[in-house]
């Protein structure tokens, strides 16, 4: 999987949260997925728990935008950000690690 | 372990390279650590392999700058930096994941 193609994810990634469209969210995981946000949490493990939890974020109303850039290296991508709700701003770095199909097999947040 | 140590440990790597003593180094990691940078290359595994990695990265005049904040959760700490040599500049984001012990167990560092 080349940078590209990890970036364009990434970026698709801000725009399910700019659109509210759940469905970018379902495409770009893997089925057997694993997302630890934060990490230390409990993880959600799979596809229908992983859009459950975002369903959260986006009825939330959380929107993302990218403060540095993306940085690509092997299977993997990390990058900061900050998260915006009403009332709250948070600033995370995740780390999306990505399957032979080019789908994020695994997801970190670092944050707290 | 908390952040505030998590923390120092990170100003503390910046200050090894400021200082190019790789005492502060020798001192952070765990003696059976793993350091994979970048992610994807091959890792060096145990104290004595990553001296020898910082040892020439210190040699070459590296200095870091920290270019956000370092962001905590469960036993890791990721924060994005610069490396500056001579002639070269990158743009890491540097995971660490600690043990019990308050050492650095793993340190990822995405770039490319």
């Amino acid at each position: 999987m080349d940078n590209t193609a990890k970036i364009a994810t990434v970026h698709r990634y801000v725009e399910a949260f700019e659109k509210s469209d759940i469905s970018i969210i379902r495409d770009m995981y893997a089925p057997d997925a694993v997302v630890e946000d934060p990490v230390g949490s409990e993880p959600h493990v799979g596809i229908d728990a992983i859009v459950a939890f975002y369903e959260g974020a986006l009825a939330a109303g959380a929107k993302l935008e990218l403060t540095g850039e993306v940085r690509c290296a092997g299977n993997a991508a990390a990058f900061p950000f900050k998260v915006i709700m009403p009332g709250m701003e948070i600033a995370p770095i995740d780390v999306f690690e990505f399957n032979d199909e080019g789908k994020v097999q695994s997801m970190k947040a670092y944050w707290g």
